[in-house]
This record gives C-alpha cells, structure tokens and sequence, in this order.
C-alpha cells in the first residue's frame, strides 16, 4: 500500500504482506487488461522476461517475451491494442506461493507459482500455461516495483496466447 | 476471527490478513459442501450473483445465480440438497489475487479471482469455471459479511456444475 | 521464519501469515525438485499420506502414499531419485484457502485446498490432482513441521503421477 515506504526495515511478516498485496495489484490489471497501468508497476530499469524451463535451466536465450526496459514492454502494450489477428480470448492469473527471501543489495528476491487460463470467447476455459516467478523488487520512490521478472514456464510448446503478459 | 471488530480502523495489512481469511472460510464450507454454514456468510440484506462476463460488461441482465436476499440463496440450498437429477460431483473452488480496495460508504469493496474444478466420480478432474468476483463486504454486529458478491465468470458457455454456488 | 518461536501466543493473524509462508515454501522446494529440503519440514514423528476422497470418508485405508515416519518418506525419495521408469515431467502444487483452525493440545490444525498440475515434455500443462490438505502443525525446536499431512484427493482415478509428492 505504501503508507510505510521504509521496506528493508520491516519485519518479514509485514513484507511478505507488501509482496502479498503488490502481486495481487499485478495480476488483477492484467486479467482486466489494464495494461498501462500495469506497466507502472516496473521499475524504470527493468528486465521483463517468460521463458520456457528447458532453456532457462540450460542457460539458452531463447525467450517468447524479453524486454529489457519499461520501452521495450510498452511496445508490446502497444502491439497488443492494435493487432486484430488474434482470435477474442481472456486470460486470467493465478499466483500462488509467494515466498519472500529477503533483501539482498537492494533488492528483494521473491519466488512464486502461478497457473494463466485462456478462455476463447465460446469454449470452455484451458490451463494454457504454469510456471515459475523469479522477481527481484526494489524499492523506487518509496514504492515496491519489479527490477526483474522472470516468469519460467515448465511446458517447451509456445501457446498462441502469449501474445498477453503473465 | 472477529476479536477486533472495528475493520475501519485496522490498518490495511491488518484488514487484508482478515479478508483473506474470511474467503478461505467461505471457499472451505463450500468445498465440504457445508451450505447452511456458508449461508451465514452473507449479510442479512445482500445481493449474490453468478454471471458471464460478456453479459456483466455489457450491462445485461442474464445470470445464472440471481439472489437478492439470504432467504433467495436459501432456497437454492434446499433445491441442492433436494435434488438428484445431476451426478455426483465434487467441485472445489481456489481463490486468487486478492486485492482491498478500502472502505466507501461502509462497504468495503474487494476484488478476486476464482478458479473452480469439477469432478464426477470416474473422471479426471476438469476446470470448469473460472473468473472475477467482485466484492462488498459490510460490518454486521462485529462481523464481516457479504452484503454482495457477484462472480463474473469468462466463458459464455453455462456448465451444469452451476448449480452449485461459486 | 522462526524468529518469533513462540507461535502459540502469537495472534491469529500472525500465526496465519506463519503458515501461509510455510505452505509456500513447501510447495516452493516441491516444485523445484527439492526433496531433500521438503523432507526437513515434517516433524521427527509424522504421517504423510495421500488418499482418495471416497476412501477418506469411508474410513477405508488405500492410500497412494502412506508414510508413518520420516524414514518412509526418505525411502520414497529415494526411490523417485532412482527410478527411471517414468517419462520426465514438471509437477506444480498450488496451495489456496488456508484456513488456520488453533492450537488444540499442541497441535495447530490446518485446512486448505491444492492444485497440481503436471507437463510432459512436449505435451500441454494438465491439471492432474485437486483435493483438501488437511494438516496437524508441531512446534518441534521453535520451528513449525508438519506432524501429519494428509492430502484427500477428488478423484477415485490414481494418476500416474502420483508418485511425486504434493
């Protein structure tokens, strides 16, 4: 919320509260896609990446998004509300298992899970992707904003609907 | 919990530990099929809704559940425990995103997401709902309770599991 | 965490955010592979079963897993280190609706929902489990472990994956 913007001296329970509510915040913009407030949710030096598991623990660059500044996302946003080949579909996030490491060099070390559904306007809604979160957080201007995602999914098939953010 | 009871003035990480729990609460009785126990979950005056999204945003009246009091959800209960013309099937219900807006008018507005899986008796388990549920929540003598929820489900297709509450 | 050891004084909102960051962590190390680690968070005496929900509420006793100590629960880990008889594949647990009951004669009980999804290789995410954790917490040392871990499964089908822990 931000009332104490004093992250790094917070016990860990008030923290893992913090990282609690910001995931919440996150995934909920995306699901309503409200992606340019979303994308305030990046620090202004920011790595934003998905990426399949095999490659990730093989070190391959390989990657279906990677964006290494808050310009680079912003061009997605931008594909995103312009493009129309896309077939209608919601995509809905589900985090789950926030684990909040601590503070390491100014920066915050979270991992969690997380479970997208894709729903085509008349199907039944799918299971299109699970993974990994690996995020670094830093404290910028008093508020906790991604220095880093990494979202490392265990599938190696690239779904259509990666087009939209996890 | 209910030992404070003066939700207005909890801080935000204390007011978000007290929602979070009561919707794990509610997703529990309904999990084990506790019914009349759920019930006691919504304020005396409430509204409780299951709809499609493409109805819901275009402002439509169409809905799967539509109780506008305790004694509406009641009857749906009895008309569960009554009836036999389904299959047996567990559903169970995960709640996700949990993000407190803050008290207005005192209501206080809450926003979530759900995924809900079916499963019949010799089958694998399916997700078969999925979606929004937007949030009311009212302090009646000490205790927070629905005084409207309404579930914003996003396909359009109608699965027979909704006769069970979401 | 652990900082604060005395967990049975603790208020129940503190206590909750406890186990909602135990829970993380343990699917966190499951997820990852990390079995050795997850061995770690049952207490020296312990039970760790899986068993399917018909059985469960008839009191019958099929169980997919049945550990009744720290020793079993290694052996079975050294079994799936061994083995090589399955195909590889991600198996991810997503916990949801942590309902933290109290301490009752030194046992903190807990109800909760689970999620697992499994990915072969070259196949798309299914989810393959769903069911109740129900869980008896013990502080053994000022650190809480599981005392026993049962884990009800909605479905009568026994995946395959099932030798993997949830």
């Amino acid at each position: 919320m931000g009332a104490n913007d004093n992250f790094a001296s917070m016990s860990a329970a008030a923290l893992r509260g913090e990282v609690e509510d910001l995931f919440a915040r996150y995934d909920n913009l995306l699901n309503k896609g409200e992606y340019e407030k979303w994308l305030e949710m990046f620090a202004q030096d920011t790595l934003y990446r998905i990426v399949p598991r095999e490659n990730f623990e093989m070190g391959l660059p390989l990657a279906t998004w990677h964006c290494e500044s808050k310009a680079m996302i912003e061009d997605r946003i931008v594909a995103i509300r312009k493009t129309l080949m896309y077939a209608p579909r919601y995509v809905r996030r589900f985090g789950s298992g926030i684990v909040v490491e601590g503070w390491q060099d100014g920066l915050l070390k979270v991992e969690s899970s997380y479970l997208a559904t894709e729903t085509l306007l008349d199907q039944v809604t799918k299971v299109f992707n699970v993974g990994h979160r690996y995020d670094q957080l830093i404290n910028e201007n008093g508020i906790l904003k991604f220095k880093s995602r990494v979202c490392v999914y265990d599938t190696i098939l690239i779904p259509n609907s990666l087009v939209f953010p996890l």
